[in-house]
């Protein structure tokens, strides 16, 4: 592709062409020439989009939330993005019927835009690529990037973090609050909700949360725990409420900057990590070779490191 | 501490003494020279132990099918070691009390050992320090490691999936087999087991499971679905008999052979990557005034990344 139809494409997709949008993203998660000189044209249009985390084990609502989140932004006249981070998986083929056809429901909107992401085939991997496309995104004048991030591992919570508010989901009954501090996901909440709060337990999820919460030290911003069913779109509203509230505190105290530089310093980290495993990639046989003198016993996994460095 | 320091250290785990375990897997967690001598010392004593893959969603029950494992494999004679990969959490402090508990009723035991490992702190992370700790453990005689990790995550499931039998558990209601597939848990696992049987929905998520492994293509093993209520031992039995099962099948194709070179060649990998991002946090304060020239449109995430590598 030329400069010429780069510029080209990124006049498409800034003119809210969802299908340009798309095929802008697919090049700059590709990495390469292209996609460092789409990035470099992007870069005056972008920098005003919120970026916002929502998370939480598998079944606690995450998508539902999503959506429910989506018509409530819409209502307020934001243009939305979503990034559904989903691991690939053989048997779902990644995205899954029920998802699908609720998120047609935002179908025929130009403010709305939904991708899903796939773990794999990203250069520096997707805690990489998340970055580079929320820039597009915001570029092409989505004020709000919602990421969605399923389960609660490492690397999924590391994206969720990296938003500006970092919504946590849990449910009653899939486990509480000790469920989610052992999986780590406590900490990274700046809104946490108890989702489908018409289900037995959910005062008591709720209350558990806040003790947690209240163990922990926060400078600043504590974050709230709401309640909601999404599926009803009850207790939206307030979600968007503490949302606006964080997005308010984050620039008064300077964070909203210190948020955004974090992103910027993951992605890099990431684009170095990924060029290491790519000339790992590179030397596959050697490595190999190397484990099997490992397992033989002639050598050890760190002489082996040693020389593949 | 001097080499003979260090093989006293090796004598005294190696003869059965838990608290020399623990040392010893410290200074090895740690990397460096000594950690390399261990290694070396301890090289002609492993090889033997199975390892055993135990995750699923928070609140599946994994700590309590842990603990119900380690009893029908000491009734086995087995001596079983425990690695317990929790995210550390501010509020938790790593491990939970009813888990502490639980595992407790092993604690007089010296056939069994159980080891929490945090997230962090490792050389080369916890894909790396993983394979070394259960190479220590297999040279101390330990015939079974299991390796219980906590959510559904990419870097959990990988570490997981390193094991030479997976166990995945799901349990009746907490989101089913269609939330597994979606977390990715599905094409990892050789043995899947419904666990809180004795709640509504165990038979259909078995049957919702055992459809989706069909659709499937599988290579010589395909995974049973098994229902198990941990927490009264019932349906352990039949868990440890399709691990002896699979153990014997890895053994006849020529796969046990494979999964330990995949071992070995991953903790390669992750020490090699764990190398480049040491050389990253000594160029700290480089990253830190690029990550400021992308943020202020200087420079793109492309060439810093370059300029760091």
């Amino acid at each position: 592709m030329t400069s010429t139809a780069v510029s080209a494409l990124i006049d498409g997709a800034r003119g809210g062409d969802p299908r340009q949008v798309a095929r802008l993203i697919s090049r700059i998660e590709d990495g390469g020439a292209q996609a460092r000189e789409s990035l470099q044209a992007l870069a005056p249009y972008a920098g005003r989009a919120h970026v916002i985390g929502v998370t939480g084990a598998p079944g606690v609502g995450k998508s539902t939330t999503t959506s429910a989140l989506i018509t409530a932004l819409r209502s307020h006249g934001h243009r939305v993005a979503v990034l559904a981070v989903d691991p690939s998986s053989p048997f779902s083929g990644g995205a899954l019927l029920g998802d699908r056809i609720r998120m047609q429901a935002h179908s025929g909107d130009d403010g709305v835009f939904i991708r899903s992401m796939a773990s794999r085939g990203h250069l520096g991997g997707l805690a990489a690529a998340t970055p580079r496309v929320i820039r597009v995104l915001d570029a092409c004048d989505f004020d709000i990037v919602i990421i969605e991030t399923v389960g609660v591992g490492q690397s999924e919570v590391e994206i969720a973090s990296t938003a500006d508010t970092c919504l946590v989901l849990l449910a009653p009954g899939m486990g509480d609050g000790v469920q989610a501090a052992k999986a780590g996901i406590l900490e990274i909440g700046d809104v946490f909700v108890v989702n489908k709060a018409d289900r037995d337990g959910a005062d008591a999820t709720a209350r558990e949360l806040r003790h947690m919460i209240d163990l922990g030290s926060w400078a600043g911003w504590t974050p709230p725990v709401l309640k909601a069913v999404a599926a009803q779109g009850t207790g939206i509203d307030e979600v968007v409420d503490a949302i606006s509230a964080h997005q308010a505190w984050l620039a008064e105290s300077g964070q909203a900057r210190q948020r955004r530089l974090r992103r910027i310093r993951d992605e890099i980290i990431a684009l170095v990590i990924g060029a290491a495993r790519e000339r790992l990639d590179i030397r596959r046989q050697e490595l190999e070779a190397l484990s099997v003198d490992v397992l033989e016993g002639r050598t050890d996994p760190f002489e082996a490191a040693a020389r593949l460095e």
